[in-house]
């Protein structure tokens, strides 16, 4: 496999920049950001995107607003404040930022100084990168294992290294039995509205030689019928104490299908995606986004004027419909409350 | 219910007309084509779309062959050679071109003069588009008894007025039903990647005046899993004797998500989209389409360079996975053999 040369977010000269995720795959420029303003529009309007990459990048974000300030305590608070708002869903947001409040209060016991401060919380965000990495890797070794020999993956949505740092998750366990010569091809969701699946996961696939073929997510079930489908492999937004799986829209038609074919659907996360507070997906909040993002591509409009649009970006996926949940701490079967449960107590607090 | 004021293709002074359907929802002037081979390519490119509508269109192309030439036999023969060649899977295409066939046949038997075989011809095109609007009401009829007070119908793809001539198979029994005051909305899949469902199911529903609210594809089992779907109602392209069913790609995920949560799958269509040569679906040829219906969207890009797509533009649904088929000559229950069976013996040869 081709190393895979990118980062989804990365420190650069007191700046934070980003692979604009809404110019790939045409443009491939990086993009620089030198406020915790610029940041939080860049979250919401998915610029980055990607509940790991988001949480890196809102770390960053608060080490960019302490950077160069007098009273950087004060500024890296308000940050914190101003992030917190960007996007209601991705749990991985709230858990960095409690990690970069953690340095901050820290900072006020020890009676750190401004410089002090500041290279604390560039640290802290550049630990929560390199540990997402870290975890990037053995979701990928553990998933892999779960993958029969010449496997045809189906993956949807994105939940490759640009939603993580650069290896990613879903996408990180498809790389890694590609490189363990277990995978022969990869089936991608284009995912709309956003197609972060052609734009996204197809050119990380393009970038490591993996061979892919783009469909749109309406012939999955097509493709699952013809035998040509071996797993379906995704991402998660947040998993619930029971296992409930809020993921991108789609997600949970995918998990019909593959029971209907008796296909495995394994989802790969993050222990930061483990959310304890919530004890099924019916406490999971879905967040709506624009009607625009469904009735019009770029500005060529593909509905009528006046129509009534609904625009999910998640869905929830019952425990009952999962194979299995992958982290970075091993597998997880159903039921998955204890271990899931095990495993989220020690990330939390 | 406001009258639906279009029609899908139409004769006017020596021409036809066609509703470009490529241009809607945006532009909604008619294009009018004065040669054979023009209609032809309006087929190829999906101008013209529907099986009936393209065996509509079809008709009118051979009367056009004929219109105003010193030899009008020899041009419509030529004319059917050239249509039949247009698109593959379409039925209703081949019934249409058989049925004037027949009138030149008759020409010949009955010595009719020039004038009066141009006559014939038109009038057996205007023949067929009069009896598919009668189909129409009737499969409105039928398909409207099935559905429960206060439905919230799902539809994908278009088998509108715009796929017949102006009234609709699938869209006939939404429009039916709402005329009867038991349909409460319509859920209309975009259907990757033309877009029938958003840019025109979605027009013809506004023109109407029904409520509707345009999801992406891989929303359905979303919509579906929260107790807003009540029926499923859709079109077919050929049906196979044990009632398999081709139509747009999607509906078979569709089918398994429905039976899912059981919520009814109807199919509605005409009787000349049977097609008794076919024992099963298996024996469907499926039309792959060009990658780049997929891959570009109006000029602009969607996926990498070097992507491979996969563009399959129709689907088989088993019979299995349907819960009633509708015609003009009633509702057939499975197994659906005898009843297909007798109904298309009537219609055939």
């Amino acid at each position: 496999m081709k190393e895979e040369n990118f980062r989804a977010v990365w420190w650069e000269g007191g700046k934070i920049a980003l692979l604009d995720q809404n110019q790939l795959p045409q443009r491939e420029t990086p993009s620089f950001v030198d406020s915790v303003e610029d940041l939080a529009d860049a979250i919401m309007t998915m610029k980055v995107r990607g509940a790991p990459a988001i949480g890196i990048a809102a770390a960053y974000g608060v080490a960019l607003a302490a950077w160069g300030k007098e009273d950087p305590q004060a500024s890296a608070l308000r940050a914190c404040d101003l992030l917190a708002r960007t996007r209601p869903t991705a749990v991985n947001l709230f858990w960095s930022l409690q990690r970069m409040r953690d340095v901050i209060a820290r900072s006020g016991r020890e009676d750190m100084g401004p410089e002090e401060l500041k290279k604390a919380l560039l640290e802290e965000a550049e630990m929560i990168a390199q540990e997402q990495d870290q975890a990037d890797r053995l979701i990928g070794k553990h998933g892999a294992s779960l993958l029969p020999a010449g496997c045809r993956a189906l993956t949807h949505c994105n939940a490759g290294g640009l939603a993580t740092l650069s290896f990613g998750t879903a996408l990180g366990v498809i790389k890694t039995a590609y490189q363990e010569g277990k995978l022969s091809k990869v089936w991608v969701d284009e995912t709309r509205p956003l197609l972060q699946g052609s734009r996204l996961t197809a050119w990380e696939l393009e970038k490591c030689g993996i061979p892919y073929t783009v469909i749109c997510d309406n012939m999955a079930g097509f493709a699952m019928s013809r035998g040509e489908v071996d797993a379906v492999v995704v991402g998660a937004d947040r998993i619930a104490r029971n296992g409930d799986t809020a993921n991108k829209i789609g997600t949970y038609s995918l998990a019909v299908l593959a029971r209907h074919h008796d296909i495995p659907l394994y989802v790969a996360a993050p222990l930061s995606t483990l959310d304890l507070s919530i004890a099924d997906g019916g406490d999971i909040v879905i967040e709506e986004r624009s009607p625009g993002e469904v009735g019009e591509y770029r500005g060529i409009k593909t509905v009528p004027e006046g129509a009534q649009v609904w625009n999910p970006a998640f869905d929830i996926t019952p425990a009952s419909l999962i194979t299995a949940i992958v982290t970075e701490a091993g597998v997880a079967y159903p039921p998955f409350a204890e271990e899931l449960g095990k495993w989220a107590g020690k990330g939390d607090e």
